[in-house]
């Protein structure tokens, strides 16, 4: 095939690129964006590895979809608004029919969240997905992993460890029923990122990342930038009837303990602040350091890139 | 060795990410810029693969100056003010030589061109660096492709072929005389992005663009998005004298007419305005369509990148 990268871009994506804060989209040297009056840009940039962080044989159509949602994810965890994005494709030979349905789950991904496609880069080798979000944030107001206060609550968006129940599963490490499978491998291959979550937070949340290392690590993250301790109730986290299903409790509680790629919130709220709509209270905020479960737990916390 | 991903990145990278623009560096779920009223926000993202845009024996620093210039070059043809950058590294595995190296590239790029590095990920995988730059624009000013008009005269900057005459050293296809290759290996492994020019021109050129791919298809690409023809005189255009010193009329003319990797500046400025400094007048536009150079060329134009 002999089709040329710009053919290529063109081809797929060029059809993605328009949006309110978008000047100059896909085929000039940069992508121009128009923040509003006192607006910031936040930024923030994923990548994903064929083998690493999705199996090889994964539809690309899911590859597409799931590579935006992870990166949209942080515009989230930030409560920020998405204006744009840019994709830097690396894959092994300009396959049309590969192509094609990636773009399809891009272009889902982009309806999805209102996020436009302004800009990428398409290079030969092992394939490997860059996308960076680009979104607004008011002048003055962001979350932050560091306004962690003792007394404050500790929430969830969602259910936990679906995802790395849906991974278990891929590995033959346990059987659910047909209909469990199938929901918990479209949370694996669709997460979906909490944008508007983040947004109805903002200003109100003492502070936010999302879970994609584990609710161990992240929620270790919020600790250790607020120099505080959360203290969570196992028994209190948010667990879908599929994963429910799994009758192993150790499997259960290392998945939504350590499981990462669910893509869910966790924040902290003012004491008095009652759950937002799907999410659900797991603990409390206290003085102290690290994250206590009064577990004794015998898997790692969260997951190691290298 | 087990340094997690988070110890990599705050060990190499964290210093180097304070800047006038910088709300929020690396360290939150995303980086916060702030644009001054009246500012737009440009934007790029390139990716370079070892293997196929750098030698596997490239020294680590070389690759991060480098992956780091080619993506500012962007900016450049943009005529935007940079603002800071994120890198999204691949590499097989976390070597603390490598690291260290490449950081030491990268913080010279960020010293160079005061672009602060505001946030990044690493992942295991083929060795890949993702660039993505940002920039300011003022609100209604931009080099875009497509201005260049009947009547203009093309200039570019520095010299070209430098870099095509470097890999072709590398290659065994000729041997310059070792002053001579030092030079020309510099430009290959330490390119500068000419963002100072592009923000000199900005508000008089009428059409920008950076040499990525060789003059020919870049200069192509203002023709297209312009309507218009540029007509190159071979005989105009400015050669070093590393590249000078090779006899072969027809591989010097090769490497500056379909050379890649040189990242210099190829714009059309009104029939009437000299040449700013360092750069030299190689053609006018004229009604039509394409490049032309009175040439009947033997070569490919431009690099092909699948």
């Amino acid at each position: 095939m002999a089709a040329s990268e710009f053919t290529l871009i063109y081809r797929y994506f060029s059809a993605l690129g328009s949006g309110e804060a978008v000047d100059l989209s896909v085929g000039d040297d940069c992508a121009i964006l128009r923040l509003q009056k006192d607006e910031r840009l936040a930024t923030s940039v994923d990548t994903v590895v064929e083998g690493v962080h999705f199996p090889e044989d994964m539809f690309p159509e899911d590859i597409g979809y799931r590579a935006v949602s992870v990166a949209v994810s942080d515009l989230a965890a930030m409560g920020a608004r998405p204006l744009g994005m840019t994709i830097a494709l690396t894959l092994p030979k300009a396959d049309e029919f590969w192509l094609n349905a990636f773009s399809q789950g891009v272009a889902q991904a982009v309806s999805k969240y209102g996020l436009p496609l302004i800009g990428g880069d398409t290079t030969r080798g092992a394939l490997t997905i860059t996308v960076q979000v680009l979104g607004a944030l008011p002048l003055e107001r962001a979350l932050l992993r560091s306004g962690a206060r003792p007394g404050d609550a500790v929430f969830v968006s969602g259910t936990l460890g679906d995802a790395a129940g849906a991974l278990a599963f891929l590995n033959g490490q346990w059987q659910p029923a047909p209909v469990h499978a199938e929901f918990l491998l479209q949370r694996f291959n669709r997460p979906d990122a909490r944008v508007a979550l983040g947004q109805e937070i903002l200003g109100v949340a003492t502070s936010a990342i999302d879970i994609s290392d584990g609710l161990l690590a992240d929620a270790g993250h919020i600790a250790a930038a607020s120099g505080v301790q959360l203290r969570i109730e196992p028994e209190a986290l948010p667990l879908s009837p599929a994963l429910s299903s799994c009758l192993d409790n150790n499997s259960r509680l290392r998945w939504a303990l350590s499981g990462g790629d669910d893509y869910e919130l966790c924040f902290t709220l003012p004491a008095d602040c009652a759950a937002p709509d799907g999410c659900t209270r797991i603990g409390d905020v206290t003085e102290g350091e690290g994250v206590y479960t009064g577990l004794d737990l015998d898997f790692e916390a969260g997951y190691q890139h290298f």
